[in-house]
């Protein structure tokens, strides 16, 4: 079975630390990569971890606060130098492009690659990307600027054809797709074998949401419910949750209470404030609401 | 004796590694610092250093790739952040305002502190920074675009008052100072007292040049002639100096003929290309011909 299969490169907060760079983690499902938010030193993360930059193609930053996209130019610059050619797509609202293209305009005027903005609008939950596999919305959170969470939902997978089945029918090969896809087989004799006993159900579709940054607002429960894994900031402790109202950020415990209240099958807390040297505390705080939590850590690969 | 030190916080070129950040380093004399060069994550490199953000006013930009630059935003960014209130002035081509202005705009309009700009002349050796204990000159350099190196130099030290004299004359406080400059002493009964019975001599200045993006240059050689120490790119090795010389870069054997050229004291090279995973290979080149160079390294602090 495929892996879904979370890096994160970095789940600081504004001020990196010695552990923690700023937001940045990349989504690999249906042997695709995506991006999500690229905060200063992502592309020197993604050489840490040995990771190849020609396997993404797509984008996705959250909103324009500089710990989210600072790491864009350097990355864009880098690929230029790497002579990458396949184009680059970056999902943002759309202040990014007014803000970005004169900087690839003066240091990235030769690169061998288009990059292309796709302005999306925070505000709204919306399809911003679509392929065979898998679709992406947009989920609008509550922050300082506009800013909005990514969900990445698998689209089902065709069911598994037994061998054995196919053997003993003697299926031929131009048959199996449409039997994966739900069809009944039909025996030389003339006998209906119903898809059910030819087949096996594929491995339910994976959801993965990522929402970061935003104040707790019980608005997105809806659009996560459910979901295999829930990326959710957690900049705060609840001892600081004045801090955290003032700043539009969460507490670990908000962050756990929208993962239980979303039914959610796993949570992963981040985008942790440079003031706690001991991350150990968050976790504590957010596993009291919702067992099922793990600490993002940089450097670090998730199984979704 | 005030140490003149040097730490490097990235030595890689354009692409990073696992091991060197792009370029930018801090050198501490006479107890102020000074930023040369941004990469992307000098502010991170910082942090790993336990540096503090405040105690430096000054940045040299030598010149407007993104590998000397790109770093300057988060940086500017997380110093307001730190609610940092003294001025900071960049030193820079003149294009660098207009590249780093709208960002300012956009992500730091409410710093507490002034970003003030001092175009330089990268062409043109010139002082481009005075306080009362030292001076920064710009080094023209040769590069693919217009690039400066920078020579700092310590202006001369007081004389040291030897405090057995003090005792011996019973010179009163108020003397003390213009003595330090020089001036004799006279006693109550006019017996002139030489400066020279009274004071030794204060260390001599120190002066560190630092070269870096440019091709192999014999020019540069009266600017820095016998200084303490130099830093010098060394992108390439030898066997690479079809590459070098395209792209405007030196290898180490041409770093150390300069040096040697230059009667400098010290050598440290930098500025590797990411192509080399062993860079005692370039250490080991540059020793050829100029025995006391020192492996430029991320993280480390080099005394002067």
């Amino acid at each position: 079975m495929q892996k879904v299969l979370l890096t994160i490169l970095g789940c600081g907060s504004a001020l990196p630390t010695r552990k923690n760079f700023p937001s940045s983690q990349m989504i690999e499902l249906r042997d695709k990569q995506f991006l999500i938010d690229c905060g200063e030193g992502t592309q020197i993360r993604m050489r840490q971890m040995n990771q190849k930059t020609n396997r993404f193609g797509h984008i996705f930053i959250s909103h324009l606060h500089g710990d989210h996209c600072f790491g864009l130019i350097g990355l864009i610059s880098s690929l230029g130098m790497l002579n990458r050619t396949a184009d680059l797509h970056i999902h943002a609202h759309p202040d990014l492009e007014k803000i970005l293209e004169p900087q690839l305009r003066f240091f990235c005027n030769d690169i061998p690659f288009q990059v292309i903005f796709h302005p999306l609008n925070p505000r709204k939950y919306d399809l911003i990307y679509e392929d065979k596999a898998l679709q992406v919305y947009s989920i609008p959170l509550k922050h300082r600027v506009p800013s909005c969470g990514f969900l990445f939902e698998e689209k089902p997978r065709e069911r598994h054809i037994l061998r054995e089945m196919i053997d003993f029918y003697q299926i031929p090969v131009s048959k199996i797709n449409k039997i994966k896809q739900g069809d009944d087989f039909i025996t030389s004799d003339g006998e209906i074998i119903s898809n059910e006993l030819l087949t096996k159900p594929a491995e339910p579709p994976k959801r993965y949401a990522y929402c970061s940054d935003t104040a707790y607002s019980e608005k997105i429960i809806p659009y996560i419910q459910g979901v295999d894994c829930l990326y959710h900031e957690a900049t705060f402790l609840d001892v600081d949750s004045v801090r955290s109202k003032e700043t539009f950020h969460s507490t670990a415990r908000q962050a756990a209470t929208i993962a239980l209240k979303a039914n959610v099958k796993k949570l992963i807390i981040g985008h942790y404030s440079a003031r706690y040297s001991n991350q150990n505390l968050l976790l504590d705080e957010a596993r009291g609401v919702f067992e099922n939590t793990l600490q993002g850590e940089d450097l670090t690969v998730y199984e979704i």
